[in-house]
């Protein structure tokens, strides 16, 4: 017989009745009913209830050990009676009968409970991560994890593309957040980092003729922490296509991540999620910025903003309050509240006091009775003018609709959190369902609001739509780029484009950005070789597997998928990094300690910033 | 019409003729018949033969254009005549006419001939690594590495394995090498290391439940190159598993090797390489340093040393300078020659020369002719003891016996050389097979030859036999381990062991090396808390993809088989790291250049010293 199990603790089944079998487990319960004590056996695999009677010598045995000890028991499977089957349990029709015990491990008192969810604060389960760990939740999240990307592997396979490693110990990219970086021992004074994305790599590798390439990437940010994103490293699937256009890409990555949130959707939920089906929709940046206020909509939530500045421009509205900033280049947006008669007047108030704690003036509205508008707007909005608003909006009776009037960028901003709001307080988001969308035609260039510098708005990688021509002739603040997200539920899980593989367009492009060339030469110059020596169109994009597994698992926190993750301050606790490191260690790297003077005290643990807005858009994809 | 492909390069067959078809690709080889130019198009998939017309207005532009410009050509596919068709090819049977010619990307002058395999120096391989790739061999090398991986995966997950995603930012860790440091920004003074290998994560998720796990795990040492590793990241299939036994450990394992080595075994190779079936065999350590006078012996070599000191402790053997050595605790090692009754006495004076080149007084031998032995040796062994040694060893009519006579350690390693050089020169290594075995039974302790100190012998983390039993009572000298090497045809593979998870094992354990509790627990303090918390008894190993790669491709170096790698002096040409960092950078992490005094000049590139040994026992796994 195995010195540790025939099977697992998920394993004996009533056709095993009369078997001996050894199982080896962690104690996950002991109940002790004075004649008999019922040990509840747990493994990866499941549970197993393991019987002993008081007479036996090994009573006293497996009455001192604590829960989470390491057993090994070996004994007589045994039908349990009808009354005491638990058929929520694979191993509920039986039970084992202890005959020999042996204990591999004896577990001290426990830091945690590890048979139940009770919180234990944040400090204990990353000291104790190997005990968190354990718990069901945890568990469970893990192995999702791990089975998202097997899964996100294969169909990747599936679809043609070959994985290949990309170097970690690298130069410092361009995508914008700080690098960790590493001090070369063997060329003092210099040091490498660590890749934010491996985005000129796998340009590199389309360069060299690869295709299709993807990537469980390992990307690193020396950022603060924030819920959705976990300081230090996090996961990619990074991917880019050869001689393909943006619906190529699209079409690629379509079946991929519909076919992942298929098969996981119903993780820990009674029923399978909604799906969009692909092909996802395609929205225009500047038609999500309009209809719903950001570019990163939640498709779940059905309103969808109007622009209705045209109604209140009309010679026979004369509300002054909209025609003022109207007048100054200002719009009017509009957001249906759907049936809406019989709300009482603090359902109206409410979103009112809720703009106005936005900073707004509030949030005019007019509610449509079956005998016309009411509301604080309506009497200087005359019955044509009305019916053209029903119109536009799409009102019916019953509805009310709610303007927002302000210049274009903050009138878009406070629509957005509006249509959210409203859409939540009517409790009309869709509850069980996930909604991509692929955002695209993104503006290639920006003003910058400060010093009125033209820079990129996204990656300056970016193929621009109508390439050097339009950037030769054409207003680079209306210039879209090649470049795309795809959204979920409201995340953005990622950006990507269309690549420019032209160096001519490349300079024309950066010197708009006001970058000469040789600043792009000296940043960029591996890349610009490559792109004069045979360079394929291609591009690709690099969803977050953290973000997808936290959709699926619906944890808020990216510490609950990640098996290791360092706390908000960047510390492992339980292997104590970062850590000193002895200062022969530092002189072989040509590096001394440089350390701020403690004037100031140390921020407490926990007493980091929280940041208003849970995702961010990483430069370059 | 797709704009830039219908077909890859590699698609057009003849049943496509007839058709307009289009396809994007490098121009790999032009060939100008006057009246016809042939252009070799050239994608990942394949290679298309296309031809353009002098008279086309077309053809000027095909003609400026130099190889590998990416350029997109549409055009009617015929098929070859009988005398033009190349069998040889996929596409050979057919040729497109151009109708339209794109230039999609014109190469400038290329610094390395993509369509050769003649030798361009590695500088410029790396420093143009995008072209270096595009060439056949290596296309073929990077794209076998992913392949291989992905079916180690595929085999993992078959057998039940999870993977799971280790930290990278993490302690500095007990295997013995150089770690590579990152400062941390948010806590001045303290760094980061990166991780050697998952060791402890990987036993921290064994404590945690998981059961089975493995990772394709990037590892970093900040080690100097050799051929069989790449200075900086390497890659190695990072397993470990609860509840075994080291034959547990070896069953899950084998298949998954064994299947790809035969699955890739044919790689480039017109025969597929034999393979030794599972189980491998096992060797006890003791026995490998014997009978292969090493611990990673190549079996494809048939010939086996055997000690023959009590020949030569006999009284009627004569041999004073054997003798003399075995009275002072020295032993006599013999190696069989097979069928060189015909060989010329330059054969054996070689052997000799080369024996004696390497410090020995040279290399003893008798020759077994028809009427008795011969040889410098042979009068002072009698026909009696002749006949022991012709038993002891195996020998047959015109075989030869080689002798090492000295102490057991120098005896075994000039004996193993010496087995390598003999079946070299007589040819009679298997030419075609991958030959499997596992060296088990390691001793856990070894005595520093110049301090008189015990230490570990490889992992510290290792069970011993006998556990705690074994390390009150006995030597520890005579402590073997439950610690196993996988070797290939004389290369190490990966070390493993079964982990020693009982805390007062492992304070035992450490405190024969020396070690007190406090250094432990201030070293591995997460590892014992776990230890103390319920662990399971595990297990694992480490297997180096690199070396696999490197095996099944033939390549004997490392740089041949990863896509992206630092050149010998840790640097990366392409994308000019390691770099210098600006001092602000420098000073937000809290450290500040501390270089060396330039007195002494930097060692030119190449200038590294070569290592005698091609493969090290990374300590730990």
């Amino acid at each position: 017989m195995h010195p540790y199990r025939t099977h697992t603790c998920g394993a004996p089944r009533d056709t095993d009745a009369g078997q001996i079998v050894r199982l080896s487990g962690w104690i996950n319960r002991k109940r002790d009913h004075g004649q008999l004590m019922f040990i509840d056996l747990r493994d990866h695999y499941g549970m197993t209830q393991c019987v002993i009677d008081s007479s036996s010598p090994l009573f006293p045995v497996a009455e001192g050990l604590r829960l989470e000890s390491v057993v090994t028991v070996t004994g007589k499977v045994v039908r349990r009676t009808p009354e005491t089957t638990n058929e929520k349990l694979p191993t509920g029709r039986i039970e084992v009968q202890i005959q020999e015990l042996v204990v591999q491990s004896a577990a001290e008192q426990l830091p945690l409970q590890v048979n139940s969810d009770a919180d234990a604060g944040e400090e204990v389960r990353l000291r104790y991560r190997f005990l968190d760990l354990r718990r069901e939740k945890m568990q469970q999240n893990i192995l999702l994890r791990s089975q998202v990307i097997a899964s996100v592997r294969r169909r990747m396979i599936e679809q043609g593309f070959n994985e290949f490693q990309t170097p970690i110990l690298t130069a410092s990219s361009p995508e914008g957040a700080r690098d960790f970086l590493v001090p070369s021992r063997m060329h003092p004074g210099k040091f490498y980092a660590l890749p934010q994305a491996p985005q000129q790599f796998k340009q590199l590798l389309m360069m060299a003729g690869y295709d299709r390439y993807f990537q469980i990437a390992p990307c690193f940010r020396d950022e603060d922490s924030r819920a959705d994103r976990s300081p230090g490293e996090f996961y990619q699937l990074d991917f880019e296509m050869s001689f393909v256009t943006q619906e190529d890409v699209f079409a690629a990555i379509e079946p991929v991540l519909h076919g992942i949130f298929d098969e996981f959707g119903g993780f820990r939920r009674p029923v399978k999620p909604e799906l969009t089906p692909f092909p996802f929709p395609r929205i225009p940046y500047a038609e999500s910025m309009l209809k719903y206020g950001n570019d990163k909509p939640d498709l779940r939530n059905p309103l969808v903003i109007t622009d209705v500045t045209a109604v209140f421009e009309r010679d026979d509205v004369e509300f002054k309050a909209f025609k003022s900033v109207i007048a100054k280049g200002g719009v009017v947006r509009a957001i249906r509240a759907p049936n809406v008669g019989d709300k009482p007047r603090s359902f109206f108030d409410k979103l009112n006091d809720w703009a106005r704690g936005l900073g707004a003036p509030g949030l005019g509205y007019i509610l449509f009775e079956a005998a016309g508008g009411k509301g604080p707007i309506a009497k200087f909005v005359p019955e044509a003018a009305q019916a053209a608003l029903r119109e536009t909006v799409g009102l019916n009776e019953g509805d009310a609709v709610f303007f927002v009037c302000d210049q274009p960028a903050p009138a878009a901003k406070l629509a957005g959190l509006a249509r959210t709001k409203i859409a939540d307080d009517l409790d009309i988001v869709e509850k069980n369902a996930f909604r991509f969308c692929w955002i695209v035609d993104f503006p290639m260039y920006e003003r910058d609001e400060e010093t009125g510098k033209i820079d990129f708005s996204h990656n300056p990688f970016s193929m621009p739509q109508g390439g050097l021509d339009a950037l030769e002739n054409q207003d680079p603040l209306t210039i879209n780029a090649y470049q795309y997200d795809i959204v979920c539920n409201g995340i953005e899980l990622s950006s990507g484009a269309i690549r420019n593989h032209l160096p001519e367009v490349m300079y024309k492009a950066f010197s708009i950005a006001g970058y000469p060339p040789e600043e792009l030469e000296a940043r960029f110059g591996g890349m610009l070789s490559a792109m004069k020596l045979g360079a394929p169109p291609h591009g690709g994009s690099a969803p977050g597997i953290d973000r997808i597994v936290m959709l699926l698992a619906d944890e808020p926190n990216i510490r609950e998928v990640i098996v290791f993750p360092l706390n908000q301050r960047a510390e492992d606790l339980l292997m104590q990094a970062p850590a000193p490191v002895p200062s022969e260690r530092l002189k072989e790297l040509s590096i001394k300690l440089d350390l701020p003077k403690p004037k100031v005290a140390a921020p407490a643990p926990g007493a980091v910033p929280p940041t208003p807005e849970d995702t961010v858009s990483p430069k370059g994809a």
